[in-house]
């Protein structure tokens, strides 16, 4: 692979100011999430989750809607979707008041988070990132599904617990992660019966 | 993508033991390293680092040696890399009595581990870990110079405050990191500026 650099950036300087972001993306291991980790119960940060998705991108990718996915493509949009949220903050999935100003925050974000790398890998980040928010190819719909299907399945390992404090009930859990299905029909019906094994022991009230 | 699953496995068992893995694998969040993350200064987990490691990938792939580099490859080695410590536990990297018996101990990690996958997909995971340890791919080399990489910038980040309290020296941190050359010459001309930078503000000794 061959450097995108314009002229008057030498390869030293390009690279150094690659790892300068790398160095600013520390910080998404300090960005917590409302969903629980199965074993400690302490609350989940971006970075783990991201990795977690990257692991479900890789072992699921089969069972895709898409018989072409590109899995290469999928990973560089997980990899970096939540970086934002250094600037913007976790916002809680089910807060439908903070949803409302979410993506105009993130887009602030993305501007300067992105902007710290070389202009051409910027706008590459920068395209990622804008395709998993619009959610209409493929690749975006199927790196979704996972971004769905994760804290759905750490929630119903630790018994509903991360939805349970903030009185979500199984309606909204239904609506929310139904968008499984644009990106995996089979994931979809396996999320189904683990929310449903969640309703009949207890832990997800109905309404 | 289709599922090559044996004749014997449905699909919807085929997926439920995939899920299982993934539930498993949640673990990697507990695990944790030598390494003090940036900000916080607490200690990095392996989910976090695996993640941090992706994003070292996706912004530094240029820079390796290697003209055709398989990137996905890269990815899904360095996805996978640290499972085994959910049952080895992590082995700090400059304590040479521990790393004796590493191997030995992540071997039995990935026979359970991967193990849990259907029989194919185990196989392969089971391949990356292989074919990391090993180092002799142009994809491990690379995945190898990454994961030397960013627990050093870390260490730099954080005026060597991993390495401080174990009493780590320039001539041991030079020894195992100059394995970064073997992935990428430039990124390791970059890595002994930093280290560089370390010893000249007194946060690394020189013996």
């Amino acid at each position: 692979m061959s450097a995108v650099a314009s002229p008057s950036v030498s390869p030293a300087a390009r690279l150094a100011r690659q790892i300068a972001f790398i160095a600013e993306c520390d910080k998404l291991k300090e960005i917590f999430r409302q969903t629980l980790n199965s074993q400690s119960k302490r609350a989940e940060n971006d970075a783990e989750h991201s990795w977690h998705l990257c692991l479900c991108v890789i072992v699921l990718a089969e069972h895709a809607n898409f018989p072409h996915l590109d899995v290469l493509h999928v990973l560089k949009m997980l990899i970096v979707h939540d970086l934002v949220e250094i600037d913007a903050g976790d916002t809680f999935a089910y807060d439908t008041a903070a949803m409302a100003h979410q993506h105009e925050r993130e887009a602030l974000a993305a501007e300067r988070i992105f902007g710290l790398l070389p202009e051409d890998q910027a706008r590459e980040f920068r395209g990622l990132w804008d395709e998993f928010e619009e959610k209409q190819t493929p690749e975006a719909k199927f790196a979704t599904a996972c971004d769905r299907f994760q804290p759905m399945l750490l929630n119903c390992l630790g018994q509903g617990g991360g939805w349970a404090k903030h009185g979500i009930t199984h309606d909204r859990v239904v609506a929310r992660n139904s968008q499984i299905a644009l990106g995996s029909e089979a994931l979809w019906q396996h999320a189904q019966k683990l929310i449903q094994e969640l309703v009949d022991s207890g832990h997800l009230p109905s309404k």
